[in-house]
């Protein structure tokens, strides 16, 4: 990280999957940002994973599971996924979430970028 | 936190200068989520912390200032502060930041809550 800002006009985009992609904002080694935008009916499906994670509905409405709790979130809302916890999102409208994990994931970075 | 779930609905707000309110979404020990609303012109006065913070501008337009270097940041945007790293917000409208921290900034919290 050269700077500690990160603009969004000049963070790339990847597609991560069927009608889901990934921008990494601000990180660090200990803390990473990362907005995922989705289609309407586009799923994260269950996955866990050490980083424990926050995550802000910034734009529509998914149906979120945490560890085997099920929600229907809307923009303003918000989730936690401990340490290993399974998760998922479904998009049930088009819509945007802000990803926060610690650590970062270094899975998502390209190899130049770590 | 009794839930994983945080519906902003159910999270009180807290005043926190003039122009400023904040309201706290998940958090565990070591990652806590902010969401902070700002008036026109309201001022996060220069500060640091030990804590780790990402910042995505939710809504709005900031003068951002991290260790000296000042921009501009609009929607969608992102900037990062490491560890005792002077910081401060600018409101240049109305608009809304969303802060996380590692660890988990205790001091938001009331004694209840922690």
């Amino acid at each position: 990280m050269s700077s500690a800002f990160i603009m969004t006009a000049d963070s790339p985009w990847v597609e991560t999957g069927p009608g889901m992609r990934r921008q990494i904002l601000g990180h660090g080694p200990d803390l990473m940002m990362v907005r995922v935008d989705f289609e309407d009916k586009a799923l994260g499906p269950l996955h866990h994973h050490p980083h424990r994670q926050v995550t802000w509905v910034a734009a529509g409405r998914f149906e979120v599971t945490v560890g085997g709790e099920k929600r229907t979130l809307r923009t303003g809302d918000s989730f936690l996924a401990a340490k290993d916890v399974e998760h998922s999102v479904l998009a049930l409208e088009a819509g945007t979430l802000i990803d926060v994990f610690t650590p970062a994931r270094e899975d998502f970075l390209a190899p130049a970028a770590r």
